[in-house]
């Protein structure tokens, strides 16, 4: 694991500037200030979570992740490795991405877009909840991995620490509602919250929900009870 | 132009149905039934409007549109000929589908997951307002059409008689919200309302829009102010 440890993201530092500034100007900050964190929102690309036996089966004996990119969620990261997935159709995704570390489930998430157009009939699924989805073929450098089900369409979710949680006043399993602001605006009514200690607070939603609110880095947003 | 006219839609006949059972029963309709028209929700593919100049340089001198499937507003149609479109990195999208009649200009309506794939940046505009927007080239059976721009998402609208917008309490160019319900409920917050003698009541979303929420055949809906 050559890659350096990930540095505060932008949202991070805005929201301890923010605080800092209403701080020293005696001012009581606005609602969003208030909360213990800063609030990020990052899409979804597809991408596919494995387990060790399969990184063996697509990659060769022996063969780990590589992180390339960490991500927001602690040890999280985006691999260097990708996989070919193969739909009912044998309709093909190239360079899927793989996110690491290895799981004990594998697991595709697919926007309904992609799912559509390889011919995959998903349905919408917290992380992990995969009994009785599709499954399908994943292809490799050194062969060819069956999962017999795990294609999901993420359902929309928002991660929270339990120091979020009592903010928002939301438990683990609750819905709350997203509002998007700009040119396209959307209020998402159902983002499961996931709660625990490990977690920093960030939503997840797919490219076809990024897409459908052409979600931006400057695009307003706030999350509501 | 063989086709059968269209025959009522179900939506159409379901209204009819409903406020004649409240009648009959002497009950007050719900709000919804209470409409003078019931509330179509429609996703539009991806799909290109053209002038008869073009129609001609893609498929021929003289060549016409054929009507292939009636679409809900009166006299439109989606036609037997598709173009293939060429992105700006010259990736293609085949089978794009051409909506008649002919139009006085050239336009393609994408959705933002089609737009980047193809190495589109495409802005939002209302059907029509295409200055300044990125263009394209076509590829037909006869040969090419460059359209200089006309390539855009399409704002999410409403099409409404003036008796609906009379109902709803709004105006041509006014934006309302369209709640959509079941697991991804969602909350369009920003519809345009076009209205004209001519139109039916119709909502158009896109792919990525009609995908973000899972919209379907039985899929909760509401208009309002």
């Amino acid at each position: 694991m050559s890659l350096p440890p990930p540095s505060p993201h932008r949202v991070q530092i805005e929201h301890l500037v923010r605080r800092a500034i209403y701080q020293r100007l005696g001012q009581t900050p606005p609602q969003s200030a208030q909360a213990p964190n800063p609030l990020l929102v990052n899409i979804s690309a597809r991408h596919c979570h494995l387990t060790p036996q399969a990184v063996e089966a697509l990659f060769g004996k022996g063969a780990t992740l590589t992180p390339m990119k960490w991500l927001y969620q602690k040890d999280q990261f985006a691999a260097k490795e990708m996989v070919t997935l193969i739909g009912p159709r044998s309709r093909v995704i190239s360079n899927l991405r793989i996110l690491g570390p290895c799981r004990d489930l594998n697991q595709v998430e697919l926007a309904l877009t992609d799912a559509i157009a390889l011919g995959f009939d998903i349905p919408v699924r917290p992380s992990g909840n995969i009994k009785g989805t599709p499954g399908c073929m994943l292809m490799g450098p050194n062969g060819f991995f069956e999962m017999p089900d795990g294609v999901i369409r993420a359902a929309p979710h928002v991660h929270m620490h339990p120091d979020d949680a009592a903010f928002y006043g939301v438990k683990q399993g609750d819905y709350m509602r997203m509002r998007v602001g700009g040119p396209c605006a959307v209020t998402f009514d159902r983002m499961l919250v996931r709660v625990s200690p490990d977690f920093k607070l960030e939503v997840h939603i797919d490219t076809d929900e990024g897409n459908a609110c052409v979600f931006g880095p400057d695009t307003p947003v706030e999350l509501l009870k």
